[in-house]
C-alpha cells in the first residue's frame, strides 16, 4: 500500500483499518481524538510474581485492582527470554531475528556493544508520531546507548532513564565478588547513567529511587499532554537485579528485599492509573502491563518466580517467555475482571496500538504482531494462533493452539540441562492439560508434529536475517 | 469449665464466647438465630488449580466470585498430607495422632479396614447439635465405612455419599492393568458404595452423576432447613482419581479431563451460593471453601498442580499441606476481596464454627484449633502462630511464623528422594521470601532452629497418641 510511514495519509489508513475491523470503533469515528496508549514493563519479573496471578506473599493492590477493572492473559508471551531482543520485539512488532537484535554469542547489548535498533526499523513511537501522539519513555531502553539508538533517535519526543540493565556498569574492585555483590545492594557498587533524552545527568544512577522517579517522570507527561494522544512508555528497571527499592518500600513486602521491589512496581502503576482517571483520562487510554521475560531463577530469592511454569529467564521453557499481562481500559474492555485463555504477544501491542490509532501496520517488511482487539473488546478469539520461541537466532520450539514442540531445549539452572539437547522427533507438551511441561506425548500426537513442522517451513520460507546488531563493538577510538 | 458437652449451658457458653471475643457478636445478640456453617471440601485439589489462585487454564468463576466477595487464604493448611487423618482433623479440630485417626502402616482408611473415628472423639457437628443444629454431610466421608463411624453416628442427622475414595473396591479383573484403569475412567470398573445414612442405595455408584447429586442433596437439605440453624458439610469426592465428571461438563475446559472436573466443583459452589442468595440465608452464612490435601503428582495430568508450592500429596512439604482456602460471609467478612496472609488451619474451621456458634470448645482434651474470627472479621492477626507437619504418626516439620523446618523430608514422585531423609540440623526455608522452599538457611538462622525445637518440645510434653484406628483389620467372621 505504500513504501514506508513518512508518506501517511490518514484517508488510506483510515480505509485500511475498515477493511480490517470491519467496521467504525469509536476511536476512529469523525475527528475524534485516538486513543492514549500506556505500555508499563517490568523487567525479569515472572508469571508468578503478582496477587492476581497467584503469588502467595506478594501483594499488588494496583495490579490486582487493573485486572478486576481489565482483562487478565495467561497465555501472553514475550518474544524472547532475555532483555534486549524482548524490547526490540516490543518496539517493532517483529521477532527480532527479523531486526538483527538477537546473536547467539551475546544475548544481549552491553555497555561494550556498538549497535543497537537499525534506523530502518519502525518503532512504536515512530508510527504513531505520524498520527501526531505525543510519546515519552521512562526507564530502561536497553536497545543501544550510541546516539543513533537512543530513545529520541527512535521516536519519542523524551527519554529518562538508564540506557541498558541496571546490573552492567559494575565498578571494578566494588563490593563483594562475584554474584555476592548482589546479596547486599548498594547504589554505588554499579557505573549505570542515568539519561534525560541524549544527555548524562546523574552517574552513578542513585537506583534506590528510581522506580519512585521513572514513575513521576511518566506522571508528569501524561499531566502536560493530557490534551494531546499520547504514547507513554514506562519500562521499569526493576525487578532486575540488583535490587533497589525507596526507603518508604524497605521491609513492607512477606517476600523480602524481591518482594518490596515487585510491591513498589505495583505502585507505579496504581499512580499511573490514578493519574488517568483524575485527569478523566482512564476511557480514553489503553493500557497494558507486562514483563520482558521470565524470573532469573540461579539469583535464589532475589530473582522471582514463574509460578506453576517451567524454568525461567534465558530459556525457552514457558518459565521464560509466558509473562503475567494485564490490559486495562475502563469502558472499552468489555465484561470487567475477565480472564482470557486466548494468546497475545507483546508484538501484538504493537499492531494493536497503530490499529486502534489509524495508522497502517508498514507493509513493505513482515510484522509479527497481530491486533489484539476481538479479544480485548469482543470477548472473541485471537488473531495470534501461533508462537515461536527464538534463543538468539535459533527457532527452539513453536506452540499451535494449545500444543507446543520443542526442537532444542536448554535449561537455565538444572545442573543436568545447562546444555542444550535437541529433540528428534520434537518434545511435544498440551499446555492446557499440561502447563508444566511435565509430559511430552510426542508419540500419541504425530499430526501435530506435522502441522507444526508446516508451520515452521512456512515461516521459514519468509525469514530474512540480517546481521546481529549485538556483535557490533564500540569503537574505542574517537566514539 | 465443663467436663463434656453433654452438660451444655447456653448461659455458660454465651459467657465464655464473651471473655474470648471480649464483646458479643452479631449471631450471640440476646436469643438470635445462630450462623450457618457450609463447608466445602474438595479431594486432591491442588494449591494452584483455581483460577483466583493463578492457575492459566482451569476457570473456577465461581470460586473467583466467591474470593471476590470474601476472603482468600494464601497460607492455609489442613492437617494431614492424606484423606483421612485431614477429614478427622477438620471434624475434630485436633491433630489425627490425639485420635488414632493416622498411621505409619497405612497412610488412610481402606475397605478392609475395621476402624474408624472413635466415638469419644467430639465432632463439629456433634458439638453443634447442642445448639440446635440440623446437620448433614453430602460427600465422600472416608472417616470408616462401618456402622459407628458413619457420619449419623458421630452427629449428622442425614448423610448421602460414598464412604471411602473412589479409586478403592475396584472390580477385580475390570478394565486395564496397573494406572492404566485411571486414564479412561469408566464407572463400571469400581465397586464404591452409595449410601444414604447407613444404608447401601447404589454399587457401584455411577460417579458421572456424583458431583451433581452431593450438590442437589445439600442444596435441598438447606430449603428444608431454611428455618433453622445448619451445617452442610460438601467433601465432594472430585478431583481424586479417577476422574468423572456429568455429561454437561464433558470437554469444557482448557485443562482436559482434570479441569472438567474442576470446573464441576466450581459449579457446585456456584449454586449452594446462590442457594443461600436465594434463601435469603448468605448474610447469616459462613462458607468454607478447601480441599482435604494436595495434587496426586504422580497421576500425570489426572492429578493437579500445587502451582509454586513445592511437591503435593502425601507430602509434609507445602505443597502436600497448603490449601486453596476460601471463607466468605457477605456482610460480615470485611473489605470483600482481601487476601490475607495469616495463618490457618482446617483444623481452625472447628473452633472458629463453635465460637460463633457459642459452644464451648471442649475443655477436656486438647484442641489444636484456634478462633479465626480476628482474621476474618477484623483484618487482625491470626490466633495459629505454628503449623505441625505429620505423616503418619511422625512430626515431619514445622513452621513457626514463616520459618519452617524439616526434621525429616520424603517426596512423593522424585525417584532419588521417595525414600525418608533425616536432617540434622533441621533444613530451615523462610516461607515468605522462598514459598517454594528452595533455599536452606539453617545455617544463617540457629536462633530460628531453636525456637522450633522448643515449639516441638512443649508440643510433645502434652501429646497422647492413641492406638491406630487405620490398622484395625477388617472382621470377617459375622460382621
Amino acid at each position: 500500500m505504500r513504501d514506508n510511514l513518512s508518506s501517511f495519509s490518514f484517508t488510506k489508513a483510515l480505509g485500511a483499518v475498515l477493511v480490517l475491523l470491519g467496521g467504525v470503533g469509536p476511536a476512529l469515528r469523525g475527528a475524534e481524538r485516538p486513543p492514549n496508549f500506556v505500555i508499563i514493563y517490568a523487567d525479569d519479573l515472572g508469571y508468578g510474581d503478582l496477587g492476581c496471578f497467584g503469588h502467595p506473599t506478594i501483594r499488588t493492590p494496583h495490579l490486582d485492582r487493573m485486572a478486576d477493572e481489565g482483562l487478565r492473559f495467561t497465555q501472553f508471551y514475550s518474544a524472547s527470554s532475555v532483555c534486549t531482543p524482548s524490547r526490540a520485539a516490543l518496539m517493532t512488532g517483529r521477532l527480532p531475528i527479523r531486526s538483527g537484535m538477537c546473536s547467539d554469542k551475546r544475548r544481549v547489548l552491553f555497555p561494550d556493544s556498538g549497535g543497537g535498533i537499525p534506523a530502518s526499523e519502525i518503532t512504536l513511537p515512530e508510527a504513531l508520531k505520524t498520527r501526531g501522539y505525543a510519546t515519552g519513555c521512562f526507564g530502561k531502553w536497553h536497545l543501544g546507548h550510541l546516539p543513533p539508538f537512543l530513545p529520541t533517535s527512535n521516536g519519542f519526543d523524551t527519554y529518562y532513564g538508564i540506557p541498558y540493565s541496571n546490573d552492567m556498569d559494575r565498578i571494578a574492585g566494588a563490593g563483594p565478588k562475584g554474584r555476592a555483590i548482589f546479596w547486599e545492594p548498594r547504589t554505588e557498587y554499579w557505573n549505570v547513567p542515568l539519561m534525560r533524552d541524549t544527555e548524562v545527568i546523574e552517574r552513578p544512577t542513585d537506583q534506590t529511587t528510581i522506580t519512585r522517579r521513572y514513575t513521576e517522570q511518566a506522571v508528569s507527561f501524561i499531566h502536560e499532554h493530557r490534551d494531546d494522544p499520547f504514547l507513554v512508555y514506562l519500562p521499569h528497571s526493576m525487578v532486575h537485579v540488583p535490587l533497589f527499592r525507596s526507603a518508604s518500600f524497605e521491609g513492607i513486602s512477606a517476600r523480602g528485599l524481591y518482594g518490596d521491589c515487585v510491591e513498589e512496581v505495583d505502585w507505579s502503576v496504581g499512580q499511573v492509573l490514578q493519574t488517568l482517571r483524575d485527569l478523566k483520562l482512564d476511557r480514553q487510554t489503553l493500557v497494558f502491563f507486562s514483563s520482558d521475560n521470565g524470573p532469573w531463577l540461579p539469583f535464589r530469592d532475589h530473582g522471582g518466580t514463574a509460578g506453576l511454569l517451567r524454568d525461567g529467564k534465558g530459556t525457552t521453557f514457558e518459565g521464560g517467555m509466558r509473562e503475567p499481562t494485564i490490559a486495562w481500559w475502563p469502558g472499552r474492555i468489555t465484561a470487567p475482571g475477565r480472564v482470557t485463555l486466548e494468546l497475545g504477544s507483546t508484538m501484538d501491542i504493537f499492531t494493536t496500538c497503530l490499529t486502534l490509532a489509524g495508522v497502517d501496520v508498514p507493509a513493505d517488511r513482515v510484522t509479527d504482531g497481530v491486533d489484539l482487539s476481538p479479544v480485548l473488546f469482543d470477548n472473541g478469539p485471537s488473531n495470534r494462533k501461533f508462537v515461536l520461541y527464538y534463543r538468539g537466532t535459533q527457532l527452539m520450539a513453536a506452540r499451535l493452539g494449545p500444543w507446543k514442540a520443542h526442537f532444542f531445549t536448554q535449561s537455565s539452572y538444572q545442573k543436568d540441562s545447562r546444555e542444550r539437547h535437541e529433540h528428534t522427533p520434537p518434545l511435544l507438551y498440551h499446555l492446557g492439560h499440561d502447563p508444566s511441561e511435565r509430559f511430552n506425548v510426542n508419540d500419541e500426537h504425530p499430526e501435530v508434529l506435522v502441522q507444526i513442522d508446516a508451520l515452521v517451513t512456512e515461516h521459514r520460507q519468509h525469514l530474512v536475517a540480517p546481521p546481529s546488531q549485538l556483535e557490533i563493538p564500540l569503537k574505542t577510538d574517537g566514539d
